[in-house]
């Protein structure tokens, strides 16, 4: 296993220290529970938005905590679920008086647990609306999870609701966005190789250095199929025709289209895939509004991309512009 | 080779397509010869600002090209100089009247080429300053270099320079600036493992699964040592202390710290490293000032790190603090 890592055991905590000493001016970090929150939380009179997930999909959650984003993020050990306390803490640290959002991808401890949760902090006093994505279409259902996972979406959801609850909409405003964002917004992974959970030591599983794995999970749950290794246009066709035909996005649509990289793939490799992206997108009469090419929900050191689109109106495409300030995502400030 | 490529001779072609079309509201890119622009040069009365460089290293260059940053930038093949003729035309296309500044990484290729492009220019009438960046500190030589290399304070360069520019610095003033950061600023990477070249189709060098190349060049050139892989502490202790006894950093000093990743390394493990980095920094009285983390010059999909350290005055944090809108930095638009 070569990694930049001490005790393996010690891997988040660490980097949660990095991530302290680098954005100290954006976000704290509380450890005993984990959790990453603005510096100037709680911002009273605004909706909080709380998200978290198992660690080693960086920058998702915690590179998305600022102005215009998260106001926390909880983060598990790698590809684990956080736990309810976390969640709690994070709740009561961002509750402005106007309710917190928690944004939940489908998979069964981060339900469970964001459920839980929820309940704590409603006996509580605090208001508290969840909303689960499952934007990915590539299976059903799948390790961990009953029905689709979540996936891509979530980084898009997270940035417009974040926006919403900016400008002063209410719980339920910001809950039904997020809900629209979901709606509207589908995704499909694939890997070029494995990854390393660290305290595992081992690969999460097994790929020939010749094939491929189609409609892959972010925690290397299998996908759809594997296959012989194809080429960047034919591996592009294979994730976004079953994305565009499943909503289905339609002639005239506007998307938000993202190429996200996995972890181990160079930025010149998601160009590329973007270029027939937006290919495949114009045969289809779907104009691509807004586009975010990088490593924006990874899956450790693997290496491969995700595809997402998102049917966006005026509303959306206003609070995808709005500003933001993340260590991960920031334009406009 | 498992690549999201198509034909390897198409890489960077298509990988500029790609760029044109995610960031066609920020950049062009012309094609035949090969540069990237930004959609509003040249940008009259302000100095224009060239740098260019093989390809694999992105978002550097092109994914700084934009306000507050480079004017241009010209991609060679992948490892491989870019020609005199993309140097001369991008700096005739950004040439707002008041001179050109080329930044130019030290190696042999890029030298002779920027040179010959400088004569070219000049002889049409176009002031233009050359700085040339050896930053790295790993070795005195290298293949394809007569002296030290130029690595990670390039980004730091451009970024200061660019601030500058726009502010309506001189040319000269500008050239005096960015040496002065090539004069304050030192790096140091290391790799876990190799890269491998789309139409080479194998790794650039071979790398033991127990071990590690400290001193590292973005090529895959040798560094000062290979030995045993070691923990995330020991390692950025390897890269920091050369890093900081070779100016010297010395206690009271204010620094730029930029932890960057080679192109295959997760956030995670960048933070892991950061963290180190600010400890060691904080035991020689050294404040940073400034951080930057993730993957600004890469290698491919190298996985390994490198650490620049640039000592900062209140004229290098302001022009660093300065607002810049490209595709690979952006804050304050």
């Amino acid at each position: 296993m070569k990694k930049l890592i001490n005790n393996p055991a010690d891997v988040v905590k660490e980097e949660l220290q990095g991530v302290a000493l680098a954005h100290g001016d954006q976000v704290r970090v509380h450890f005993d529970p984990a959790y990453v929150v603005r510096v100037d939380a709680p911002v009273v009179g605004k909706v909080g938005i709380v998200s978290g997930g198992g660690s080693g999909h960086e920058p998702m959650h915690g590179g998305f905590v600022g102005y215009g984003m998260l106001d926390a993020a909880c983060p598990g050990a790698v590809f684990t679920s956080p736990t309810p306390d976390q969640m709690l803490e994070a709740t009561k640290a961002v509750d402005g008086g106007a309710g917190v959002l928690h944004i939940v991808k489908n998979y069964t401890g981060d339900i469970l647990n964001f459920e839980m949760a929820a309940e704590l902090a409603m006996a509580e006093g605090i208001e508290v609306e969840s909303v689960v994505i499952d934007d990915d279409v590539a299976v059903q259902n799948s390790l961990w999870t009953a029905g689709r996972r979540g996936v891509g979406a979530t980084v898009l959801a997270e940035k417009i609701c974040g926006a919403a609850a900016e400008a002063g909409k209410s719980l339920k405003e910001v809950a039904e966005l997020c809900r629209k964002v979901n709606g509207w917004g589908r995704s499909m992974g694939m890997a070029l190789t494995s990854c390393t959970v660290p305290h595992a030591g081992q690969p999460t599983f097994e790929l020939p250095e010749d094939e491929m794995e189609i409609g892959i999970g972010i925690h290397g749950e299998p996908g759809r199929t594997r296959m012989a290794l194809k080429s960047a246009d034919e591996i592009t066709e294979l994730l976004a025709l079953p994305v565009i035909q499943d909503l289905p996005f339609e002639k005239g649509d506007r998307v938000i289209a993202m190429v996200n990289g996995m972890g181990g793939t160079p930025l010149i490799e998601l160009y590329i895939v973007y270029r027939k992206l937006a290919e495949i997108c114009e045969a289809h009469g779907i104009t691509i509004a807004r586009s975010l090419v990088g490593n924006y929900i990874t899956s450790l050191e693997m290496a491969g991309c995700s595809i997402t689109l998102l049917k966006a109106d005026d509303e959306l495409l206003g609070y995808w512009d709005a500003p933001v300030k993340t260590p991960g995502l920031r334009w406009g400030m």
